[in-house]
């Protein structure tokens, strides 16, 4: 099917190969190697960090970031429901539990809830006054419900739109949560405008995780990246990444680890895809202001991302009426050789997490019966968003 | 430093290039892509088991596997102390507990003391007779000091060498044990006679897990495989190392998954390795062999394997007279540019595992305190191994 347009693929057409043939050339493929932390530095430069540590993917960066903050087997972290689900996984690897919540129009987590949910359902306590406080200054906010203590939240930027950070960062503050920012698919999106003016996503809360896997806008066929202002998180992450060992020699382990390092290989790809991002950014964007143009006055509609921000336009999110409309509208797409995607399914509906807690559903469950995923790889051409748009108008019409 | 004899270390000198390079011109390197099913198939092939499943590393291909024969919070899971610690986090992942035994003269885990574990320290019970017995038929073990299921038993086939499965599977049969072979450095391993004749490690228990790590005698960089006679085990592990997407449209998920799956790059590494498997194991039996020869009755001893199998003889093991003599060695073949290193600590005595179930613990404290693993690479030259001679007889001399 030459002219088959796929969803979101890979674009390696800069040195990729040029890195990759190095590292099997000086047979440097495993995690030892220059590119795996020349790819930390870069990345860590490029979204003003002051450092970054390198994983298997995002769900391992969210995992270690998720331990490295303290949640721990019996506590609570809040989560999004409409997100995919390897943002909520790792709360349950460590045996704690997801608190889900609704989003807003930007798909990403309704600072509004987080506040209410804080406020109502929860109550703060001094750790001193509990059984392990350790720090007279130290809030805990204790869940009314269940007794138990929330942690932390998990912000997700949903398809490179940031969260609203300008919100949830005050409540987070106000009632002593950790925050992870599970910026998988927003590396780029950053603020152009507002108190965090020029700040990337992922580098707002205490710890950002970026995702390269295949789907993303750079790619190392899996990878993902940690960053954070704290040098401690990310000591601990790398420690923790490479199977916690205290003493490299004799192979003592202080802590029970994981095999989560990226590789030299992979980070060959990732230097290469980086040189890029900035390019790739641009397409998107372009592409999406070419899909608004072709389809404007006919009423198909993208979703707008947030208004003081650059996003990396990662996913594009058509509206239709309805589930109904969605399904068939897929059916149509698939019949002119169009991949295309129904946003998730919602977490808290899924069958490992049917017990779990949920906070006022609503908005998600809105968006989950709605928006379509339209194909918005870097390698797509104004020609092929042509195409996409004519089969758009053809069935709408 | 131009004459450095590293321990152990890659060998890409086959089609490694030339698949990679594939991998990335075609840009499938990621979870799709052809080399994945390809390298499963062949792998299968080589190990003469029906179907392999494809993983990111020997610990997520351990992790599935506990997850698939069934190990759950609570249980406990044998596995030996000496060994590295990738065999015995997954355990605690799961949110289960390790009991650490003993080796035999084999490195490997000790079947008398298994059976007298399971014997002495344990009851086996009807299933139907606790609480939540499903089959009458099944056996149950229970750990009379703890009342804790003892569920599987880690069986690790140290350096290369194969464990004495002849022993264990006859035990592990009778007390209703499920045998997960740690077969991650023992690729291409099996028995040349006896019951088990032309069986290769990893093929012989309920599933057995290989690794492709950059130290390994075949490397993807980092990755590695699950084979088993069970389908049902098989498509389980794929499924949860995929993120258990029961629906791929619709992302609905039944299970908590995992983000596992091997890459379509790694895999093409992994493929030209394999083709080179027969000639590295040849290698490393060669070398081995000089090394004695050159040893021969100047007291330097290097362990054997056992003497029914073909050895891939991943690991040379080379005896001091204690940990002290170690330790100098160590410290003398660095001056003389020679990577070693001493075997590893016991799992039991590490700061994570010292509350945990120890039976009889004894030869692996006498191992432990004497084994030098010395260089060992398929690049290893017939020069270098006289070198690292000379300097083993200087340091005796």
């Amino acid at each position: 099917m030459s002219d088959f347009i796929p969803l979101s693929v890979p674009n390696l057409k800069g040195r990729e190969l040029e890195y990759v043939t190095h590292a099997v050339e000086t047979e440097w493929v495993s995690t030892g190697g220059p590119y795996v932390n020349d790819f930390e530095n870069k990345i860590a430069e490029y979204v003003h960090a002051p450092a970054a540590v390198s994983c298997q993917n995002g769900t391992s960066g969210l995992h270690l970031s998720m331990l490295a903050v303290g949640v721990k087997a019996g506590d609570l972290v809040i989560v999004p429901t409409l997100t995919f689900i390897a943002a909520v996984n790792p709360v349950t690897y460590i045996g704690a539990e997801p608190v889900f919540l609704d989003c807003d129009d930007s798909l990403c987590m309704d600072p509004e809830k987080l506040k209410v949910f804080c406020e109502e359902e929860c109550e703060l306590k001094d750790a001193a006054d509990l059984a392990n406080g350790s720090s007279s200054n130290q809030k805990v906010l204790i869940h009314k419900a269940s007794g138990k203590t929330v942690k932390a939240v998990v912000v997700v930027h949903i398809f490179g739109n940031m969260a609203d950070m300008e919100k949830i960062m005050p409540i987070a503050d106000k009632y002593g949560l950790r925050v992870i920012e599970d910026a998988t698919e927003a590396i780029g999106t950053y603020y152009t405008d507002g108190i965090y003016k020029g700040k990337y996503a992922g580098t707002i809360g205490d710890i950002g995780v970026y995702s390269f896997n295949g789907n993303k806008i750079i790619t190392t066929g899996g990878g993902g990246m940690v960053v954070s202002e704290d040098k401690e998180y990310l000591d601990h992450i790398k420690h923790l990444s490479t199977q916690a060992k205290s003493d490299e020699l004799y192979y003592e382990h202080d802590e029970i680890g994981f095999n989560y390092r990226m590789t030299n290989l992979q980070a060959a790809l990732g230097l290469a895809q980086l040189e890029q991002l900035e390019a790739f950014i641009k397409v998107k964007n372009d592409n999406k202001a070419l899909y608004k143009k072709l389809l404007a006055g006919f009423g198909g509609e993208l979703l707008e991302n947030r208004d003081n921000i650059r996003s990396n336009c990662w996913f594009y999110a058509y509206m239709c009426k309805d589930s109904d409309e969605r399904d068939r509208l897929i059916s149509h797409l698939k019949e002119h050789n169009i991949q295309s995607r129904p946003i998730w399914g919602l977490i808290s509906e899924q069958k490992p997490y049917k017990g779990a807690i949920s906070y006022k559903i609503e908005k998600a469950k809105y968006y989950r019966d709605r928006v379509v995923n339209i194909p918005c790889s870097t390698n797509l051409s104004e020609n092929e968003v042509e195409k996409v748009c004519e089969a758009l108008k053809a069935f709408k019409g």
